[in-house]
């Protein structure tokens, strides 16, 4: 939609690769809306994963007992975060859609891109103690995960050997993206491209083409356990 | 019990930390034992998160088509894989129990943690395709994650805000140690340790250290579904 702003946080290591696909379409897609888009390409930038003393600058409060998320909370208040945290919360603060794209490692977010949540989502900026779930500070935001996965649908079914899907997506959209108070739109899931034929990957790219053409009239999931885990 | 190894992969950026607390007890306890006890002290090694074209050394089989996935395996089947990674994966396979000792951040891991996954364990180390799950490699050895939360056990409850603590524990002990083959036994959580009393801490540091004097007599959880999910 004209005017909107998405930011696309981008976690694969080749530019040629599947997941680069899906975000280039999104790219394209969604500036042909006449929307504005931000891509985060971790990889590229050597995003640093590692929650460390670095992330204040200047003097920390307590050095001789360092407590990351105590200091992290004063730092942001301060305005005293490092360089490159602030400049993501800035893309953040500016997104109307945040989208991440990432290949699924271990039921879970490549570490470069677990780095970026623990680092750039800090209590102050994302939440605040209250200020969570329901009332996180994000909350006029929507959020969506475009995953792609080793594994099949089938074994990522209820019945199937690794359960089903939305299990390894409980802690990505409530315990993260919901808790930072985002609506979170359903992941585009798009499984085992790997075992796929040139022409099913063709067709995964463009139905996530074709979806983000409607994204802004889709309502979010209800991110409650029912959705997850209901019966 | 006497003989036995054990390594502690430890992420937490502060030795006088609760978490360091709780990696001391572990390391005094199994050595009082006669255990012989390694620690992985992520953060003091700076350990390296990101997943790149560097974890394989000499050359790719296809340079203008990076795929990590397929590279490490080849790597780790010819020996070419970086260090930092076979020195881990050496001291997982020494192991006969490896403790993870963390703070929760984000409903999972640190992402120097998850790092550490997403390398070290890879395909044709941890396991292979087929073998994984109860054939996965590692499936002669034991895994526990020792966790710390913000949230309280009242939080992480069925009817808690933040849903029950075993669905967090599904892609990390299913979708992780599970698939590589490892017994899981009980994760130790050790809930708000920041809002506790100076008392009750103590209480879960000797908690976790009078545990540990039986844990090679402990029956690994069964790790599927019902146990995590179920009605």
């Amino acid at each position: 939609m004209a005017g909107k702003k998405v930011l696309i946080v981008y976690a694969h290591q080749e530019p040629q690769s599947f997941n680069g696909s899906l975000k280039n379409v999104a790219v394209e897609e969604l500036t042909r809306q006449g929307c504005t888009v931000t891509v985060s390409d971790l990889y590229a930038m050597n995003f640093e994963p590692r929650a460390t003393r670095k992330d204040i600058t200047g003097a920390v409060s307590n050095p001789t007992l360092f407590s990351y998320a105590t200091e992290v909370y004063e730092a942001c208040k301060r305005g005293s975060l490092a360089r490159d945290i602030l400049d993501e919360q800035k893309k953040v603060q500016e997104a109307d859609l945040v989208i991440f794209q990432f290949p699924l490692y271990w039921f879970s977010v490549p570490a470069i891109l677990k780095g970026w949540m623990d680092r750039v989502l800090c209590q102050g900026f994302a939440f605040d103690l209250p200020g969570f779930y329901d009332s996180g500070f994000l909350k006029d935001k929507l959020a969506l995960l475009s995953v792609t996965t080793g594994g099949t649908a089938e074994m990522f079914s209820k019945t199937g050997v690794s359960g089903d899907f939305r299990y390894f997506l409980w802690p990505l959209q409530h315990g993260i993206l919901h808790f930072c108070g985002f609506k979170v739109l359903s992941a585009q899931i798009s499984f085992a491209p790997e075992i796929a034929s040139e022409e099913e990957r063709k067709g995964m790219v463009t139905s996530w083409a074709q979806r983000l053409k409607t994204i802004w009239k889709e309502e979010p999931i209800n991110c409650t356990p029912p959705w997850y885990f209901g019966q």
